[in-house]
């Protein structure tokens, strides 16, 4: 059996709480030595307020899992760079593709691994759905992202903030699956984007994207989807259909279930993280960032009705 | 004497013919063969009105220089690359950053010399500027881009609409000098983009960006400046100040004028093309677009009075 690898947590949230800490307790690859984060604790282990302080105090602690918003990530996996820690960030990477691509830089400067995080390509669905689509000819693909933003994410302001990216919080998830099942680049060919009249960020956007062979791609994403949720991606062959539901974990072919099974994205995520480490290796792709950031860049922008939490 | 290189300019509009024939007949590197376009004409060669009958035509003729808007630019340049051709692409090389950066890789794939140029980079004062910069400690930068967009864009109903990016076509200049003579990565930490109430794309922008070592920047772009035209960047080092005007023109060093004389832009980017061509190398550099998709990105975006051509 190797050796678990010592693990700090930086961010103690919803999404740490909800995911990382159980992940990280039912896994066999880490062992969570210590928590930072200026509201939250962790019980059991050391917890630290000041993340400067914590890399001052804590060197031999090899891995930093970093979970706090947007807006803070870029500073801190600079930094525990520079400290030597390997890094994982959540999605996503950062705020800009300027600060996403010079992470990467530094990290493979410095030796360390760097793994930027898509937790719904690790959804029990994506991996065959890549498997089964290796080969066959895509016609189109259609996805549909549309969910109910009072429900998943009460009261977090930063979703509206710039760097939050609006509906585009759910949606680059649908664009990590779809960047990881379809060979080759996507283009972004036209985008709308509704912006509400009291929000910086938009609550829905259609994107026109294209395959590099030259599919038809069309996603809609919609954050004011009350009752049923849907996180539907289906690719048409020119033989069959392709249906990847529940953002991913359930996976049709032709309307047959092929892959079911209870949630392993976090677990999924902690599994390649520890084997990056051991193979001294990263993985940021950063392509998911890159197609929001040319939806935003090419986008038409529509004034739509104010939204109030 | 080297011999001269086959060249077909594709797009005879105005700056084709305001700056790249004259620059590639003053030139000793460059024999003009043919020129493509579905209107304008160039008396004495050859003229296309077909892009992909040209390609079928024509394969004898090395480089391809495409001066045409920026929507039809990537299927071109995909199409030259495919046919083995030398492509040289105005600014901005794409409408977006993935058809871009999937052009550099096409390019690296065929084998093929592909160079995405910034005139203002050829400017007289950038070089030495930037010879001037290195070693030296950058304390803030600041970059004033204000022009009169009746007078530069009449009629150009392109620059408006996605992919034309507003008032960031001239200010891409402006990024295109500040990555070239400032060392390391530039950073957007945020921006306030102007939209017209009538326009998809804005007439204003300022963004606040920093250098990789901390150093503060700001940008103002406005296309609404009548009276005196100002393409200024001010770098403030620890001792000195070094300030670019005339978009990039004339270099001074505290208020003493260090180099200017006649505009030689264009003649610079085909001589640097027939160096990249004689080496079998590329020059792709898409910072100017990262930054300007960043600032789109994660820029607030505020509603100005309506622009009426």
């Amino acid at each position: 059996m190797t050796d678990r690898i010592s693990l700090a947590l930086v961010g103690i949230g919803k999404i740490a709480r909800d995911q990382h800490i159980p992940s990280v307790a039912a896994g066999a690859d880490f062992d969570l030595k210590a928590a930072v984060s200026r509201h939250g604790k962790v019980e059991g282990i050391e917890n630290h307020e000041d993340f400067d302080a914590f890399l001052a105090s804590r060197p031999a602690i090899r891995a930093v899992s970093l979970c706090t918003p947007p807006e803070v990530r870029f500073d801190m996996a600079r930094k525990a760079i520079a400290a030597g820690h390997d890094v994982l960030m959540e999605k996503p990477p950062a705020t800009t593709l300027g600060e996403a691509e010079a992470l990467a830089e530094l990290a493979a400067k410095a030796g360390v691994t760097l793994f930027a995080t898509w937790h719904s390509r690790f959804a029990l669905g994506v991996e065959p759905a890549k498997t089964w689509l290796a080969g066959r000819a895509i016609r189109s693909i259609s996805i549909v992202w549309k969910e109910d933003v009072r429900r998943w994410h009460p009261g977090q302001a930063w979703i509206w903030e710039p760097g939050g990216f609006g509906v585009f919080d759910p949606g680059i998830n649908a664009l990590s699956i779809l960047t990881a099942i379809v060979p080759g680049r996507i283009l972004v060919e036209n985008a709308r984007l509704s912006f509400p009249a009291n929000r910086r960020q938009p609550i829905a956007a259609e994107i026109a994207m294209r395959t590099f062979s030259g599919a038809p791609i069309v996603a809609e994403f919609d954050w004011r989807q009350e009752g049923p949720q849907t996180w539907d991606i289906t690719v048409q062959t020119d033989q069959s259909t392709l249906r990847l539901s529940s953002g991913g974990a359930e996976l049709f072919i032709d309307g047959i279930e092929k892959s079911a099974g209870p949630d392993r994205e976090y677990a999924g995520i902690y599994e390649r993280f520890a084997t990056l480490i051991r193979a001294r290796e990263s993985d940021v792709d950063f392509q998911p960032l890159r197609l929001v950031a040319d939806a935003f860049l090419c986008g038409e922008r529509l004034e739509v009705e104010a939204f109030e939490d």
